[in-house]
């Protein structure tokens, strides 16, 4: 099929509108939070501290900062890969996930920021809502190549609207803690991006395969994407979790995984290719399965060993689904997932949910201490009459709903997307930056000659 | 014209004269500051304080870190984005940042840190270093391509000193607030380095035109700049501003902003181009213009929907710079602006200064609290009978100094670079990396076949 | 020779077998320290702490990131320059980096975090793994190209427990200071490397020349890793330094050694070629050795201008040492050192040592203020009958004991390493990246003729 690809009024109004809109109600809506307001001298005297670094800005930016990297850099460099499809990977990365994270500080504070007309924004509201890109970057990777610009800034309005009132249910009314995000994030994101990815379904895609694998060095390129994703981790998983042992912790544990997965995605890649060769695509995708699946517990008393543990099964589990899982999907559920986001996002997130609602059903008083078990729970504020066995269960509760949400919300935004005027490109297209892109024309002698021919050497 | 650019003697001279003459001031000059002396801790003593992290260090070092990113790898890269010139952009602007922040540390040192015979550094200075040296940076966007690490060394030189003169009348005589350094960083640092291209005005630059663009992989290089600019400009606007809501505000402003710029310019790029092709010369540029623009007044209560409002003016003035007004500048002003610095330093600078005035004008004790307000623009000092629209004047004159000493400055130093003897490369030898590096040979087989033949695969 | 490549089983056998033991000792060994414990609400209140903020996570965490960076992405980047070898420089380093923290943290964790039946981890022991492994990614840089991932993972086994006996006799019994690693790290991982590549000797190596050199993209990633490394370095030297001003004058000595270690070796760059051209080869690497130079004095009163006469000094002898060390050591000494860390690492570190125990040795209450002297040193414990001269001493032994375990260790382990069926590749087959992983095809028409002729443009 043939659509039109000419994006010239399409891709500046959508934009523009979108981006008049968010003006219009951050101007209504957004304020600085007490902690960014001027008078905030006033209430630290009040609170008799001495020491502005007590502002939450110094217990959160370098994790916030990290966390950032991980969306533009991370999420944008892992995906190119493909050999012709690296300005749209970055690109379009950059592209919804600044529109997304404007969207998302509305959204997400509307839900949790409220407060007498106005939503107060800080700096936890920033990494909240980077954390809510972090779903659309990776629904994005299972369409990724197959969609117009246009598309992704309806998926990622839809998707973030989704995340929040998805996150609003878990976080307020379950209560489920859900720090690192496994569930609201890697769970919900994955399975949003595959139903879409589902209902989009091309049958010729066949057609752009040979644009699909890689070259030589847009795989390096994807390693400074997999290596900020990995090497950040720490910070996506502790950023907000708890000041003081509740962030040391989850750094600790995700540290941990993330080292274990490593050893086990190069174990199963070389043991299933037949002279034991190892493939870059495990490499840059499975060993950062050990991340998604702690997310939920890292906070947790999950322990060194069971972090290791955790890592060591998602690195098994990861690799196994790109080798034999991801070409199921695809021949037999019509499932394209481009990055292959099941296997990285989807099954280490339930995993992960899981992992969490073991570990604080296992809580006790005993290896939390009375008060450390109530501040890491919340059960001394109104929960005062929950126990650990109850959490456990309602963390079980969230991730069904996530995956509710998740597939209804896919099937809808899908459809959505199927409309034939949002400039998609052919099957004949696909994973191809010519298509939206300005391309620079390949050099002529230049680069092919070197000791150029053109370069007159000046008299010494 | 065909110069001699055998640079044997000239460049190791020049390198080793300088840092000669930098050990032998530091020796005279530079000692620690008192957070960075053994005795830090007699003092702590005396001031009761019981905390080690009310060290200097521990407020500022993150963002110092961030900052540091922006300047080695964030301008270095953006600039690989010219096929031949990647060596030349990353390792010459490694050079002069080099020797531009030791230079800075002493100039700026005896301007702001000099007391009893010593200039005392401590992490502030290190930030304030970098940042003059960003404006160095922004200037060797002008003249990249075209001029020897000789020339650069010398402009950096010069522009140091005349950036730390101008630093000083804006802060010291002038008491303007400018945190992200709107004026004295890029509104000085493009005016001075247009005024220096200007002067090097060379007619005949089209023969090397087959070089000035990209390719492929260069453009997703320059991507890794654009991105480590763009994620890390929150922390570089806030990196010395005062402690606490300050900081804070500063970085929220700038996030806001960043965020709503990259939309605007995509929407133009799209719009401007007659298949609504996106160009990426605008998506590595024009999105950074709205951190430019927010300098001066990020730590202001310029709100979020204002910083939103700068991003989306930004972006698109630097679009429409990229796409009519280099062309004009190049043709009818004589001014090569090889990375378009006038669209994404210059023009979004000086909107920067005047958003600057406009927000420190309106100021007031309803909006910043009595306290605040003092604290904010130093009112509380001996600038007691100042008020904001005092303080908005006194900003907006700001701007003209700036121009003024970009101006003057600029074409002192293009004369002086303009002697024949600094090893500049002849035109048609312009923007290509040959001319001052040993260049790798071209692979032959082994790249165009990696089904290696030489590979004699083992015995299983 | 050739040898059996196919590391279908033994990669495989070997990650897997290393995880489950490292699994089992976690579970017997591993628990978090005080900080990252749950009951930390309990010790804090005892204490009459206030702030969260008292946690050695905030001390310390930014620190961290930094370091990972410069582990993962740093040295494995920087080892990108060979054009065949990309994949296996960052992925063999990423395999090994991840199994060597979980290994450092036990061995470490034995040495120094050991109480009452368990290993206490928090920030600090992560930190310190990365250091570990730090040691670990020099002496890759001596066999880099030549050998199996097997070999790489048996060289990190014995390398981290080396690493760690050698440390402890330093660190606890010596009391030797070595903040930044000028010994630990780089003389012992240097010299370590170097015996090993050394025993691995090939005498038919030159069969691979051909791809022992870079090309043009392959250098910009490497300069990917040598800025990251470069930009971090003062995070690296003072990370573990004690709280405050010791922390804080680490950092700005290091940023002072390498910036002026940057204009030296490009000044004798360019002077030992006989057109004064640049090589990429000693921007990429000699900048740096102004960083491991000051590894050992960095926290002590070395003051400015001593950091950046020890980056002076650094920047020529690295730079010398690639032009004429490295080609006499393959020539006459049978050591084939492939990223030449001898001059990176094995000489600079020497240097370092020597540097931090003169500046020792010249330490006196007049400078450091009595308390200042009882701190830095740790002479209040019980060293009270210590002085600065001893200390300088005992400085200068830990070099010779660092230089002894790291040959004796080395030819140990380079025994090892040649038994013939850990699977590394044939002379004709080293720095070859298909002998282990599974390539890209190369790509037909589509990347030599991006204006597509299988791109049917759609109707407008």
């Amino acid at each position: 099929m043939v659509w039109n690809t000419n994006l010239r009024w399409r891709l500046p109004v959508t934009c523009l509108l979108l981006q008049v809109a968010l003006v219009v109600l951050f101007g209504v809506f957004v304020r600085y939070d007490s902690d960014a307001d001027p008078h905030w001298i006033d209430s630290k005297m009040q609170q008799n501290s001495t020491s502005d670094l007590e502002n939450e800005f110094y217990y959160r930016y370098p994790s916030f900062q990290d966390v950032h990297v991980m969306i533009f850099v991370g999420f944008g460099f892992l995906m190119t890969f493909l050999q012709r499809y690296g300005y749209s990977s970055v690109g379009f990365n950059f592209l919804l996930a600044a529109f997304g994270i404007q969207w998302a500080l509305l959204m997400q504070g509307w839900f949790h920021s409220y407060d007498q007309g106005y939503i107060h924004v800080g700096v936890e509201n920033l990494i909240n809502a980077d954390f809510c890109v972090g779903s659309v970057c990776v629904a994005f990777g299972a369409v990724l190549g197959k969609v117009s610009p246009v598309q992704l800034l309806i998926m990622t309005l839809f998707q973030v609207t989704l995340f929040s009132v998805n996150e609003y249910i878990l976080l307020s009314l379950l209560e489920v803690k859900d720090a690192g995000g496994s569930m609201t994030i890697h769970t919900f994101g994955a399975y949003f991006g595959l139903t879409v990815t589902w209902i989009l379904y091309r049958p010729s895609l066949h057609q752009s395969k040979e644009r699909q694998s890689a070259v030589y060095h847009s795989d390096l390129f994807a390693m400074i994407g997999t290596l900020f994703l990995w090497m950040y981790w720490p910070s996506f998983n502790s950023a907000v979790s708890n000041h003081g042992d509740a962030q040391h912790r989850a750094a600790i544990n995700t540290y941990c995984s993330l080292a274990a997965c490593v050893l086990t995605s190069v174990a199963l890649s070389s043991a299933l290719h037949k002279k034991g060769k190892l493939d870059m695509v495990h490499i840059q995708n499975a060993t950062l399965a050990g991340g998604v699946a702690v997310g939920t517990a890292a906070e947790m008393m999950l322990m060194p060993y069971g972090s290791l543990i955790v890592g060591f099964i998602c690195g098994i589990v990861s690799t196994l689904g790109f080798v034999y899982l991801t070409p199921f999907l695809e021949a037999r559920l019509r499932i394209q997932d481009t990055c292959g986001i099941h296997n990285l996002h989807g099954i280490p997130g339930i995993i992960g949910g899981i992992v969490g609602a073991v570990t604080a059903s296992c809580a006790s008083s005993d290896v939390y201490g009375v008060k450390g078990l109530a501040i890491a729970f919340g059960f001394d504020g109104f929960k005062t009459n929950w126990n650990a066995s109850m959490q456990g269960k309602f963390q079980a509760a969230g991730i069904f709903v996530s995956l509710a949400m998740a597939l209804v919300g896919g099937i809808i935004v899908g459809i959505i997307l199927k409309l034939p005027f949002w400039g998609q490109p052919a099957d004949e297209n696909c994973f191809e930056d010519s298509v939206y892109w300005e391309m620079p024309e390949e050099p002529k002698s230049t680069v092919l000659h070197p000791e150029d021919s053109t370069l007159k050497p000046s008299e010494p």
